[in-house]
């Protein structure tokens, strides 16, 4: 497996295209997104657990319930959420998509972020459509742009990797800075891949992967309504599809675990206001849900976060907020640790304080990815959650994220 | 029942102090205090659910077992919490309460708040130990004052109250401002009552009633592993004595739950860099507990603390902190307004938006005091939960806390 450029266009047969419609007021802004395949492609999906969904969510799981699409339309600017007519407008959209590229409506994926609780206007986009559809080509980077709302960075990505012998890519793109908790589903993000494989085995495989990646990244433990995460494999590498869980299926998990590992820590080193990316990394607990919940805790934690944006060692909060996690553990038997480029600082063994160096403690968390190590001494089970700082900048865009 | 001055001094047979001892680098900041009884008085207690406890806790829990204490020792710059020696440090300063007032020191509730992780120094204590009971006396401002950390106001208050026809006073302290999320304890209050109760129906009271006061409140998420909220009734009103769950019960529950209310809205008013009081009123709950989920992650939303600062009428945030709070409700169902002195504006019917003047909505948002009016339309159960809005000065309060 190898990392190669392209993004969701490096997969055979997909292109992609993104442009300013006029759905947001700045002009230099990308506002619309469009990817389509060559040919039908085998699709799966993954949601928001919130109980507010946004339309588009609702219209997209009835087009892919077949378990194939071909297209993918995106705006931003706009969550098309809480408006009485959202599921009109999201049928719409994937109609205008048919008229532009001759893609079925029904195997359109509908995607909107932005604003809450607007009425989306159709007419930017059905302006926008002819010109968006004949733009579509090797512009992964373009789709990247056009769906991002406070994201600072482009999110892509790309791997090849081999399945019997032949060459296979998968690529994704994501968006998500802020509203960032995603449970079972996160932000959107759209994957391509040029693999054979068949819908169930796809569903399952992002399925599985999203437990212990994007469910493990929170930049303020707020889960959006319109969290989306889409694979679409349109098996035009030519490999012997994949119908059952065998070597191929792991071949196919990695590289897709590569891509979502990858982007998860965009989206998190990318959080709202964020200046350093962190990986709470947790050891040694006796299951992997107990991992997992320590993590997140230490992750979200309002005030680590602030802690870790002033580069200052305070670990009574790493333990303060496993102790609130609900995780039942051995508070007497945890180590705690700082990790960056400059270095690792123990500051914690079995659950009190031990002396360290103030100046190497500031040198190592200084840095622009900090790793914070928890090691829990009860077990083998490991877990990863991926978050970021609080900043001023995040309370500074959210002040007055609809002017 | 009416309020009234003095504190928790304004019962019979308390006195109070509070001194600077040296744990605190600032000479100007008070860091110990003392509450006496004249005689006995029953307690209760509530802690903090954190499984890292802070070892006060720990020693407090041991001498109020027997239903009875008759003082308060607590400091401020210290936690004494995550330390080898936490517990023999608690014990010692009950030891130096006994012997500069004689009160036995099994019958004293101890209390720590600061920095986690640091071996807490009982030398400034012991030193200071007799001033401090030496200048006991009608002085709740100053015992006040020793128990705070990053609060920038003082947080005090009494009421009298009538039991079968003899006035009862209650009165409490409390200091609380970030590492606020309190799970069937809290912060530290202190509350004091010359009422005659027994111990076992202190305690139902206190437990019954922290359920809807400060367990609705939340600064930050992170719950603190040194809450605790205590109340000790000394009898000296000379009501009879209250031994069972009778009106005079009902009248002592109501006069605690005043007091405690009030310190709610204080405490989240003075929520670390807070500039507003925020009150979450949801009504037409199926259940009181689905009432104070709705309520509770409303109010915990950084997303919706932000746009509060921001004075932003942004309620899409609203409607997504409660369609994520786990709570079951009919989103469709949902209505909600902004109100203040300036006046109340439906943003939100149905679910849906609705049109509603921005001037409006910014000159009710700009409001010290902002309620958040959540109506569920699907039954009768209410709750209340009190924040505060997410600000720069959160993040720099808390980006360098330990210098």
């Amino acid at each position: 497996m190898k990392e190669i450029t392209g993004g969701i266009c490096a997969a055979k047969g997909f292109k992609a295209n993104g442009i300013h419609c006029g759905i947001r007021k700045n002009k230099t802004k990308r506002d619309l997104s469009l990817i389509t395949s060559e040919v039908k492609a085998a699709a799966a999906a993954v949601y928001t657990t919130n109980l507010v969904k946004g339309a588009p969510l609702t219209v997209t799981k009835a087009h892919i319930a077949d378990g194939y699409a071909q297209a993918v339309i995106c705006n931003s600017g706009n969550a098309n959420t809480c408006n009485a007519n959202g599921i009109e407008i999201a049928e719409q959209m994937s109609e205008l998509v048919e008229k532009a590229t001759g893609i079925s409506k029904n195997d359109v994926v509908i995607a909107s972020t932005g604003v809450i609780g607007q009425v989306l206007d159709i007419t930017p986009i059905a302006n926008g459509m002819d010109e968006l559809a004949a733009g579509l080509g090797d512009h992964s980077d373009l789709a990247a742009e056009g769906i991002m709302t406070t994201d600072t960075v482009k999110k892509e990505i790309a791997v090849s990797f081999d399945i019997g012998g032949v060459e296979c890519k998968i690529g994704g793109i994501a968006k998500g800075s802020g509203m960032i908790h995603p449970n079972m589903a996160t932000m959107l993000v759209f994957i391509t891949t040029d693999v054979a494989i068949a819908p169930e085995l796809l569903q399952k495989a992002l399925s599985t992967d999203i437990a212990s990646t994007f469910n493990m990244v929170s930049v303020d433990g707020d889960t959006s309504t319109n969290d989306m995460v889409t694979v679409l494999a349109n098996g035009m590498a030519g490999n012997a599809i994949i119908d059952k869980e065998d070597e191929s299926f792991a071949e196919f998990c990695k590289a897709l675990n590569s891509v979502t590992v990858y982007l998860c820590r965009k989206i998190a080193g990318d959080g709202e206001g964020a200046t350093k990316l962190l990986e709470c990394k947790v050891t040694g607990a006796t299951d992997e849900k107990t991992a997992k919940t320590v993590a997140k805790s230490v992750i979200c934690s309002s005030l680590l976060k602030a802690a870790m944006f002033g580069a200052d060692a305070n670990w009574g909060r790493v333990l303060c907020a496993i102790g609130y996690s609900g995780a039942d553990v051995d508070v007497n038997k945890i180590d705690v640790s700082f990790e960056s480029a400059k270095g690792r600082l123990d500051v914690c063994v079995n659950g009190a304080g031990i002396e360290f160096s103030e100046e190497k403690a500031k040198e190592i968390l200084l840095e622009k990815e900090i790793d914070i190590l928890v090691e829990l001494n009860s077990g083998d089970a490991k877990a990863t959650a991926w978050g970021c700082d609080l900043t001023y900048d995040y309370v500074k865009i959210n002040g007055d994220y609809r002017t």
